[in-house]
């Protein structure tokens, strides 16, 4: 049988599912020869007997009274001695951090009988009650759930009776009388005395430690942070050490390194003469650090050295408590510091550069939030917020600005004013999107993680707070309601998109700051990845932008979007109103030339690197107005008599239209290239814009590299149609420098059907493009617009999934369907590419599968590929 | 190379694909000793040469010439002979049938020359020049696109002048002239003299009959009927031989068994010294083929020995052309007959039963369309029928009756007054059902082949024809408008629900005709299939129907449609609007009771089979009424001033929970097993009343088996959740009795990542049923009611699939799932029992797939499980 009590000497941080974080780490720390008051851990393996027999394990309780011989004799003192009592602390530990649910007791071991030693042997009296106090709160609480209010009561009266302000005010015959009442109220509401018998006390604390796996509160933090619940916590044994025994004694904390900039220097603050909550009860105001050189010059040496070796052994900045007992100093915890983006990245590069880590740790240290912190404004959250509402985080970034509730206006606003405005919408549509260029930010009280303001928005770069439904927008009186409160348009107020929050009035917002050292670090990442980033970019200053944040390509240009300039949606909506063919050729003869002009455009922007353009995707009804703003408008025109006007018969016409277009489920219906088959005008005029656009930049010596790409496919009859159709526009086009184009024709993989049928669809496609947002959809059958507002979060909450699958590739159903297509396309065609351009391009976590799995690239919008050549990295990296 | 001009006696049945149908069939009849007039076929693939190449294939003419050399040996005489003609028939022969298409050329080899040799070896001068005649005109059309009126009205003028009436009364020498006009068009249309040559005739024809492949006419049928279009056709060369020489020779029709009835006699007309174009013609009225016994016993004795031979050939009933030319017999054509679905059976069994074929032979030859026409009534098409419109052909059947245009009338007018009516609406809501009850069959203008009325109709077995769009139904006004048209209340309608056509005015309907043939030959089935054949049944009268036709056990009781009973829906409204979890239990309560009595009446119904029940699937708001209404009724309200009434507040309260409910994506929303997820206490109350039911009903001694089934489950959690739930339930409910109860849980598989996981999945199942509607929505990415509507017919019209899936399985990728889910669930659980309950259990092809796959069972509605019994059978026929 494994050993179910481990002394510190005896563990190493690997053993952290055994021992737990802490006690994993005191034993590390003791591996490293570090001064640790000794003791021992009891491991999770016996905290899941326990809980699986309810009581102690047969033989551990052996176990634990014979490991405590052994640290008696370390220390030198008897468990229980009434002359020289041995007292330990007793704290939870579990695998993965609980902050909030650790359970400790101080100074077990004393009692009635050898709280007078206690005193003796450290000549304070004070001390030794105080001590004692405290146990049995501590105790009382833990073990017997003696609410501690129970005994501050008891303390506050005692001082009251005193008339004495602070607790170390005191005598010790006040404690002493305060632990008579304490042991009184203890027994009342334990139904049992405080115990005198000390092994009784280690048992009942092993036992109570034990137990608090299964409070409430840890098991709502378990539910939230998604930890298995039967993983059961360790319980570390550990000698007491005094920083409260003297001038020469005391306790502090440290930081080897600036945490707020990464600045190379100990960073930290001690008290003298005072335990740990001493310095958080803030009676004292502590000191910093270095003024402990001038005070105690060999401990500050020591710390220094300490700080040195423990950064080398754990190789990173570390954060630690300390304890001083009569000039001897002991480590009583260390830990990964925690730090500040800007820190995090400078110690990484810093640590490389000093020889403790390699560029690739340096690279597996960096995290998403890091990123998210230091390419978007955030809000400095330690200035004073009123947070009015809460919503969806569906763009990071942070902004404050005037209030407006109409595209026209924060156009208007913005330009003529040079003001700053935040446009609050119920939901943005492609009208609306002049006034998105010219916000700071984005409201919607509709709408999820993937509605146009947000999909808008994160291709922007800009801020965006979607789905806010608390908040009713009212855009005909210009006002918003939360609750009882009303904003105004011209009023100011905040948003914060990486957290959803919103904000009244102006906040101070940091700017983001991409520093020397975050740059040095990508680049590294760019050596040793294997995936290729590419941007989802849809306009040639997006294709800019993407470059410039590292880009090698465009993954998906998405061309529906070149529909929506406030030039071109008359037009667009007239091809769709068109009554026969000729009017419908007429419109699209308009188009084509815009079209062309914008791929142009990216063509430029991109030279030299591959631009994947998907051809309309859409439902055709998404160009016309929704039926409600028909029906107002109509319901004016009948108003005014004017039933038989021109205007009337077009919107009825428009209406009718609109209801033909309408469908149950439009995710599944007239889109995609199903479109492109029942209207092959429509994509001809695309292709033919394509290779207008291929042909003039060739002229001007552009290196260009189309890559056509066909959503929505299902059946390879689809994409062989396209691809046909295809070769001959471009050879018509190009007609002699069609070889010279090198454009490629590829396929979305975004139905289900397209990748199980992927050795059929492979002979027509030079490339496959995973759009895992539709794919997912279709893999479990949730339409995202209503599943994120509806029953997804109970899903995540309650476990049923282990993530909102939108945000992080499901590998077993929605994987399963990519890695079948990419092996039945390798086998036919061994050098094909395969890449994912779905939102999933830019999430860490699948951004590492899409390596595993063998994919060739990943395409996310622009301002997530520095995360991604990062994430690449850490995917070859993780690979070994 | 492989031979491309075939004679006769060389070839078979088999050799279909090469010398099409016509050649197979008359080589076959060559080879089984009938008096064939002697020929050879120039096979299909030297028409692929041809139409490859553009012109003959090398060589390829040698070939006919030299057949042509080897018939003119077998009938002792010259193709091209002034004195003794050899004449022949060229005429197409494509492999797969199609009638319209084919290119018939007779009496070639004559021409200025030999006609006077054939006048005078026929010692008749009047047929040689009518031979003639007519080889002129049918070569002009068939070779030189000259249209037949070009000659028709040259007869027609020569029939003028001469003063007569009918063809057979102008003179040799009228026909003489006629000749000479005829060629005197020919030159002017054709551009070219008609050839003397008759071996220009002869490869002109054949060149005209491989062009005929790819004329406009053939190509749209080749697309209608999915006939591919490489395949090309054949041409048949054979000689003649005429039945207009005199009293000795005559030609008739034959069927060597009574097409209507089945009967065992000979059935069929002749006509004496005619040709078969007189047949047709019908200038004289044929005679009973009885009557040929009188006239030319021989002939007669010959006929019926060969009718009982060909039939033996064939094993199966003939329809034969046969030719008497002088007293000698010669058969032109014999095929198998095409015959009513009574006569169908009748001779299948009797055929088993004269050992002619086997009992699975006789399971072969049933197809969907024969079990349509004999459980359905079906109009007769013989009487006068005015179409008024087209819709979807949505539940077979026929009926007439008087138009009402709701529910309540319907009731009120087929009870009251025992009416016969047709409810005609928009579309039909939950609401309709006592309607639908009380009408003969509905017609709706709106919804596809799944929509309520259909789903409803197929359910209860009555015609229904869905979004037939060219009908505005105005329910206020009760008036129904086609075009200028307008069919008002009372007036009467007929539909036919196996074609979608909806005609003026009372029709004949013919009964449903269950013949005993008809049930023995299905008993042979039961016999010999291996799949078991459920039903989809939701209440206890289609459970009992469904028992009647055979259901070995209810696949699928859709818990859903028992709450929209007139008594019901108002307390699922209640619960679905209920403010908090009281008001909701309240509902709940009052519905338990409900739900239980109908479990029970299935229970009963099913004693001794399973009965598979699955919990509620459809999204709440399908409960609840449309905004439409709401929108209309709260108006109403308004203009009565009644803004401030109670009634006025329930509408608004109802219209904002609608609103709360309302999903972009109903079809991928909060739906299934979510549902019981969001809500358990929804699926704890239809738990409990199937286990309240099951107790009661073993108190009554009744063998219950029932099955409960999880819908939409995408994630093995889901499941997980369930199952503990009903476990834990019954236990409750049936204490000791939970044992014998035999209770079993299963899961829909519709999801496609239920298939992908069916690994996880299947440990927390007892049974799969593919759900295979959803499951092709989900896989295609097809949202049904908008496809349908809107591309699918266009998809498959062009090929670009090869049939709509929701009518027969796609195997490559919705079969790819289902087969993957089926061998990862036996790997597990070897013995798990799987099923088809989506629309493809009641198809043919895809019934034969999942006996294939594997499957154990299908479930289908209760009028078609005798087709599924059938279709299960031929499906282990073709097993071998």
């Amino acid at each position: 049988m494994q050993k179910r009590v481990v002394h510190f000497e005896d563990g190493n941080q690997e053993m952290k599912w055994l021992l737990g974080g802490k006690g994993a780490n005191l034993a590390e720390m003791t591996r490293a020869g570090l001064p640790v008051p000794p003791g021992y851990t009891i491991t999770t393996e016996a905290c899941r007997q326990y809980l699986d027999k309810g009581e102690l394990p047969d033989g551990l309780l052996d176990e634990i009274i014979s490991a405590m011989q052994e640290l008696e004799r370390k220390k030198g003192q008897q468990f229980g001695d009434p002359s020289n009592p041995l007292l330990v602390s007793v704290r939870s530990g579990s695998v993965n951090s609980m902050p909030g649910m650790m359970d400790t007791i101080l100074n077990l071991g004393l009692n009635d009988a050898n709280v007078h030693g206690l005193a003796q042997i450290t000549n304070n009296e004070r001390f030794a009650y105080d001590c004692y106090r405290r146990l049995i709160q501590m105790f009382g609480n833990v073990v017997c759930n003696v609410e501690s209010y129970h005994f501050e009561r008891l303390l506050l009266e005692q001082k009251k009776a005193k008339g004495v302000e602070l607790d170390q005010d005191l005598t010790a015959d006040d404690l002493k009388q305060l632990i008579i009442e304490y042991q009184d109220v203890f027994e009342r509401m334990a139904k049992q005395p405080f115990p005198q018998d000390v092994k009784e006390q280690l048992r009942l604390a092993v036992e109570a430690v034990f137990r608090s796996w299964n409070n409430q509160r840890a098991i709502i933090y378990r539910r939230i942070n998604q930890i298995p619940d039967d993983q059961g916590t360790a319980v570390n044994i550990q000698s007491m050490v005094f920083g409260n025994l003297g001038l020469d004694s005391g306790t502090g904390v440290l930081f080897t390194r600036n945490p707020a900039t990464g600045e190379d220097h100990l960073y930290g603050e001690f008290l003298t003469n005072a335990q740990g909550e001493d310095v958080v009860a803030g009676i004292r105001t502590p000191r910093t650090i270095s003024e402990l050189n001038d005070e105690m010059p060999e401990i500050y040496r020591a710390l220094h050295t300490m700080a040195k070796k423990l950064e080398a052994h754990y190789q990173d900045v570390q954060d630690i408590e300390f304890t001083i007992e009569k000039g001897q100093l002991y480590m009583l915890q260390t830990r990964n510091a925690k730090r500040t983006a800007q820190a995090a990245v400078k110690t990484a590069v810093d640590l490389v550069k000093e020889g403790v880590i390699t560029r690739e740790e340096a690279i597996m240290r960096l995290d998403e939030s890091h990123l998210n912190q230091l390419m978007h404004p955030t809000i400095d959250t330690t200035e004073p917020l009123t947070q009015i509402a809460l919503g969806l985080p569906a763009s990071p970034g942070a902004a404050s600005g005037q209030v407006v509730f109409d595209a026209d206006t924060a156009e208007l606003w913005a330009s003529k004013q040079n003001g700053k405005v935040i446009l609050v919408r119920t939901e943005t549509t492609p009208e609306d999107i002049h006034g998105v260029f010219a916000t700071q930010g984005i409201l919607t009280s509709r709408g999820g993680m993937t509605s146009h303001a947000a999909v808008v928005a994160r291709g922007m770069g800009k801020p965006c707070v979607c789905g806010c439904e608390s908040i009713l927008v009212d855009e005909n009186q210009k006002v918003m309601r939360i609750g009882e409160q009303e904003v105004k348009e011209g009023d100011w107020i905040s948003i914060d998109g990486a957290t959803g929050k919103v904000y009244a009035g102006k906040v101070v917002v940091k700017d983001a700051t991409f520093s020397s050292e975050l740059t040095e670090l990508i680049s590294w990442a760019d050596k040793i990845r294997r995936l290729k980033v590419f941007a989802n970019a849809d306009y040639p200053q997006d294709a800019a932008k993407a470059r410039e944040l590292g880009a090698e390509g465009i993954g998906l240009c998405r061309t529906e979007h070149m529909f929506f300039g406030a030039d071109r949606l008359p037009v667009v909506q007239a091809m769709i109103l068109a009554d026969d063919q000729a009017a419908r050729d007429e419109a699209l003869k308009q188009l084509l030339p815009m079209q062309q002009a914008d791929f142009e455009g990216i063509f430029e922007a991109m030279d030299g690197l591959p631009v994947t353009i998907r051809l309309l995707d859409p439902p055709l009804h998404e160009f016309l107005p929704h039926m409600d703003e028909l029906d107002a408008e109509y319901a004016e025109l009948v108003g005014a008599g004017q039933e038989l006007s021109r205007e009337a018969a077009r919107i009825r016409m428009v209406m009718k239209k609109v209801r033909a277009l309408q469908e149950t489920n439009p995710m599944l219906g007239q889109r995609g290239c199903r479109l492109g088959i029942l209207f092959p005008e429509i994509y001809d005029m695309q292709i033919k814009a394509i290779f207008f656009a291929v042909k003039n930049s060739l002229a001007k010596s552009i290196k260009v590299i189309p890559q056509i790409m066909i959503p929505l496919v299902g059946h390879v009859n689809e994409l062989k149609f396209f691809r046909e159709r295809i070769d001959r526009i471009a050879e018509q086009i190009l007609g002699e420098a069609t070889e010279q184009s090198r454009y490629v024709i590829g396929t979305m993989i975004e139905v289900p059907r397209a990748a199980l049928t992927a050795d059929q669809i492979v002979p027509y496609a030079d490339f496959f493009s995973f759009g895992t947002n539709d794919l997912t959809q279709m893999t479990f059958g949730y339409s995202r617009d209503d599943a994120e507002g509806k029953f997804l979060s109970h899903y995540v909450e309650h476990k049923l999934l282990p993530n909102n699958p939108f945000q992080v590739l499901d590998r077993d159903g929605v994987g399963q369907l990519i890695e079948m297509a990419v092996n039945k396309a390798k086998t036919h065609k061994p050098n094909m590419k395969s890449g994912v351009c779905g939102e999933h391009g830019g999430d860490k976590e699948s951004i590492i599968y899409c390596h595993q799995i063998g994919l060739d690239y990943v395409s996310c919008s622009p301002y997530r590929v520095p995360l991604a050549r990062i994430a690449a990295a850490q995917a070859k990296i993780l690979e070994g």
